[in-house]
C-alpha cells in the first residue's frame, strides 16, 4: 500500500538501489503556481550530508516533474498545475554494488532486510530498498507541493528538532522563534540547545554510534473541523503518516502522554475560556485554529 | 470517513442519542464459527457502570446480528459466517432529552460539540453524537469477531491498564500475569497496583474530577511481515486506529519515546541477537512477533 | 466489496433469508431535509407483487433509519441529515424455510448458488442470499436519499422500461412524456407500447417462462465536468453501478452500439454546432448538461 | 481518480504533450519474471502508425522500469518483481507546439478540450492531455505485466476486432482461430472479414472521415468465484475499466443486449446443462469461466 491521502493523494515508488525514486500526486487543485525552487529547497533540507553531523554521502537530488503542470499562459508563462496527476522522479546516483559485499551474508540489525526477505522471498543484500530513508524523497516532493497549496489557504506547517538524546528544547512552541529553525544543522530554533545537540551528535558519532530524537511540529491557520469522524480524524491520519516513516516509534499531540497525570479540571480550564471567548467575540477562527493545530481536540465522556 | 480496514473492513454508524449504534463488517472469512457469548462478554467489558469506579449510568447493550451468518448445517447447526457482509446493531436505551436541558446554551469543554456544530451546521445540545464513547460499541463488536478469526491463526491480542494518573504498572509485560487482567475493575494485571489505581480514581471522583491513563497491549503469534509498506505498516495502521478513539492523545510501540535517549548500539544489540537466533534456529516467528507488536497506547478520561 | 461511491458512499448488507437488508450511507451532506414518504414511495416502486405482471409474493418493505438524522430544530422540527453516517434497515418478513426444500439438492440455473458455494464453501439451499433481488433494497434507499440531495442542485434522474422482449419504445427520450412513467405497471412512458409490453409479459408468464428487457435513463441538470478522469469517468462509474445489479448484461450511453456504423462526421456535426453555440452565447451550462446527461462525451484521436 | 484496481493497482499519469506517460503498479506479486520483450511487443501493438490504415504519426514508445524489479540472483540473473511498487515511464517525443496553432481558438468536436477547460479552468489548445489516446500507454504496460502474472495461473486474455462499421465477424469465438489475430493490421482473426474491414477503413479514410467498431474478448482459465459481490463483481469492474477508455460507448458480456429477446427457458437451458455437468464431472472451471468471461466491448475511433 504505497498510496496515502484521499483528496490529495500520493502514490510513491522507488528503491535506494534502483533507477529512481518517484511518485504520483493525484487530486492537486488546478491552477496552483509551482515554485520549483521551493520544492528543491525542501529536497535539500531532507538530504543527508549537508554538515559534519550526518553521514558523509553526498546526494544531489534533482526532481523532474513529468506531468500535471504546464506553462500558463502557454509558451512562456509560469508553471501551474493542470488538475491532472503530477508524476515526478528523482534519479538515484550510480551505486557501486560492490560497496555492499560485506552485507552479502548478514541481516542488518534494526533494518527491514530480514522482514522484506521473509515477506517477499527475494534477498537484496544491498539492503534498504523501500525501507531506505531515500523513500522519503517522494513524501518531501508531495509535501512541498501540498505546502504551496495550503499556503494559499493561510495554513502553515512548521517542524523542528525538539530533542536529541537527553538534550531537549522544552519551551512551549509559542515561546520559540520558529524563523530560526534553518539557522543550524540540527534544525532546532533555540541556538543554545542546538549547540548542545550538535555536540552530543558529534560525540556519539565519534564513538561509532547513533542516538535518537524527537521532532515537534505546529500547524497554524487550520479551519475548525478539518478531518472526518470517526476514522479520518486529523490526528489519527497524522499519526498514521508519521508512523509510516522509517524508525518513527511514537506520536502524540496536544499534551500527549504528559496529560496522563493531569486532572480533567486542569485540562478543561483552558478550553472553557477559549470557547467562552469564541461565543462572546464571534471571532473564533484564528484562536480556534491555533488550538486545533496544537491538537487539543479532546472529548471525554 | 466511517470505514476502517482493507481486507477486514468495518463501517460504523450511530449516535448516542439515536435509535441504535451499529456497523457492517465486510471481508470476514466464510465458515468462521461465531461465538455470540464471547461477543457479548466483550461488549460487557466495554460497558461503563459495572463498578463503583465509573459513571453510574447502566447500559445493557445487546448486539443483534442482521446478516452474514447462518446456522450450519442449515436448521440447527452452529452460527457461522457466510462470507457476506455482517450487519449488526445495538439499540440505545430510551434517553430523556430533558436530562440535557442545562446544556442547551453551552458548548462543553473538551467535547466535540463545538467542532461538530461548526463543521456540520446543526446543533444538538444533547451532545455526544458520534463523538460519544458509545461509538466504540461498533469497534468492540467488530473487534470481537476479528479476535475469533485471528484466534484460528494463533494470533492473540491482550490489553490492560498500565497507568492511571501517576500510578503505573511498570514491569515488562513478560513479567505480568495477563490472565488476571479481568480480576479487577481497572483491568490491571498487577493486583497491588490495581488497588492503588482504584483508590486514586475514587478519590478523584470524590473531588468531582477525572484523571488520565495509559493502556498497554501485546499481540502474540503474528507472522513476520504483517502490514504493507510503506503507508500500510502495521504500527502506522494501529496508530491511526488508536488515535481515532475519542480522547486518545498518543501512541508508541516497542521502546517508544523512551528509546530517544538510547544509543543505536543499545537498541541494535537485542535485535542482532534475535536475528542471529532466527538464522540459527530457523524458529523466528514468535520472538519476532513479540518485538513487532509491543504497543503502548494512551487514553485518558 | 459491498461499498460503492467516494464522496457519497453506500455500504450494503443483508440476505433475502436473513433478518434484514440494510446499509450505511457515509458522506451525505448535513442539513438535507429527509422526506420519508419519498423514500418509501421509491421502495414501493422497487417492490414486486404490485400488479398481475410480476411474481405474486407480497412484501411490505418499511425502512427504519437508525442514525445520521435528527429533528431540527430539536424536538418537533423536520427530519434533517446531520453529516454523520445514515444507518438504515428493512426487516425481512418471516420466511418458511420448508418452502425451499425442493431446492435442497439442486443448483438453480441462472442463479449464483453454485458460484457462492464454490467461493465461500457454505451451501444455503434457500438460495438467493446476497444475489437475491432484495439486495437492491439498500440501493433504492440510498438512491432515494441521493435524489433528495441532487434535487437541491437541480439534477434530476429518470428511468423507464424501453424494451421488453422485442417490444421496444424507440422514440428519442426528448419525444417522450416522462411524467407518465408511473402510469402503468411496466413503467413505460408510452401508453400504447406499455400495453403491448404488459400483454407480452402476461403471455410469457402464462407459459411459465420469463423474458428480458432494457431500461433507459436520462440525467438532466448535470454541471459540465462531473466525474474524474481517467478511471472515475462518470459513464465508467455508472456502468460499474449498473452491471453490479443482478442480471444486468450490458450498458451503453449516448448512441452506444448503434454508433458503430456511423461515420465520425455524422457524430461530430451535432457536437460542433453545440460548442459553437456555447462560444457565441456564453451560456453553455444548460445545453451542455443535456448533452452530458445523454452521455455523448466522446473523444477520438 | 487515476488509480484502478484493488490487489493489483495501477496509478496512471501523463499527458500527450508533457514529458512522459507513466504509472505505478502496486501489489504485483514478488518473484514474477519480467519479460521486457513481451511488454514492448504489447506497446508496439498499441502504437498507431504501424500500417497504412491508421494515422501516419510515428511513435517509438520505449518503456523504462524505474523500480520494483531486480536481477535475481543479484548481478546477472533475470529481471524479477520484488513486491515493491513498479514505477515506469514512456517518454513522449518532442512535439512541435506550432503544429497546433490552428486549434488555438477552437474546441474540437468529440474531444474533451471543452470539458477539461470548464472543469480545471486552464486552456491547453494543443488538446489531448489526459484525454489523448496516449494515456492508454500506462494501461498497456500494466496490462502486460498483469498478463505475465495471470499466465502463471493459467488465465489467458484475448481480444480482437469484431466489427468495423457494418462489417462484422459474427461467428462464435469458439469457431475462430485466435492465433491469427495478429496476422493483419485490423487484428481480426478471420482473414476474409479482416480484408473487408481494411478496405472499409481505407475508403472512409480517403473520404477524410472515421468509422466506429466493436472489440470482442475472451478470458479463459478463470477460477469460479472471481470478483467480489456485490459492487466488485468481475463484469462490473470490467465494464468500468472498459468505459474508462476514451471513446468507448458500451459494454456487454455473455449474450448482452441480444439476450433481451430471449426467454428465460432458452437462456437457462445452457446453464442447466453446464451446472449439471459440473456436478457430474466435477470439472467445471473451464466451461464456467468461458461463460462468465465472454465480454464484448465497443470502441470507435
Amino acid at each position: 500500500m504505497n498510496t496515502f491521502g484521499t483528496l490529495f493523494r500520493l502514490t510513491s515508488f522507488g528503491e535506494s538501489h534502483g533507477a529512481a525514486i518517484g511518485g504520483v500526486i493525484d487530486g492537486c487543485p488546478a491552477g496552483l503556481e509551482i515554485d520549483l525552487d521551493f520544492i528543491q529547497s525542501e529536497l535539500d533540507r531532507r538530504r543527508p550530508g549537508q554538515s559534519r553531523l550526518t553521514t558523509a554521502r553526498q546526494e544531489g537530488d534533482r526532481v523532474e516533474i513529468l506531468s500535471g503542470v504546464m506553462e500558463f499562459p502557454a509558451g512562456g508563462g509560469k508553471l501551474h498545475t493542470t488538475g491532472t496527476p503530477i508524476g515526478f522522479i528523482v534519479r538515484n546516483q550510480n551505486q557501486h554494488s560492490s560497496d555492499y559485499d560485506d552485507l552479502r551474508d548478514v541481516f542488518r540489525p534494526s533494518h527491514a532486510d530480514y522482514t522484506y526477505y521473509m515477506k517477499y522471498g527475494l534477498r537484496d543484500h544491498r539492503g534498504g530498498g523501500r525501507s531506505s530513508a531515500r523513500e522519503t524523497i517522494s513524501r518531501v516532493v508531495a509535501g512541498a507541493i501540498a505546502k504551496l497549496a495550503l499556503r494559499q489557504l493561510g495554513i502553515d506547517i512548521k517542524a523542528w528538532t525538539q530533542q536529541v538524546g537527553d538534550i531537549a528544547c522544552e519551551r512551549d512552541w509559542t515561546k520559540l522563534d520558529l524563523s530560526r529553525i534553518e539557522d543550524n544543522a540540527v534544525h532546532c530554533p533555540d541556538p543554545v540547545i542546538a549547540q548542545q545537540m550538535e555536540e552530543l551528535i558529534l560525540q556519539v558519532k565519534g564513538e561509532g554510534d547513533t542516538i535518537g530524537g524527537i521532532i515537534a511540529g505546529v500547524i497554524t491557520g487550520c479551519p475548525v473541523g478539518l478531518g472526518e469522524p470517526v476514522f479520518g480524524k486529523l490526528h489519527a491520519q497524522l499519526a498514521a503518516a508519521m508512523l509510516s516513516i522509517n524508525a518513527v516509534k511514537g506520536f502524540e499531540y496536544g499534551d500527549g502522554f504528559a496529560g496522563v497525570s493531569q486532572r480533567g479540571s486542569e485540562q478543561n480550564d483552558k478550553f472553557k475560556v477559549e470557547s467562552l471567548k469564541l461565543k462572546v467575540d464571534n471571532n473564533s477562527s484564528e484562536q480556534e485554529d491555533t488550538r486545533l493545530s496544537q491538537s487539543q481536540l479532546s472529548t471525554f465522556n
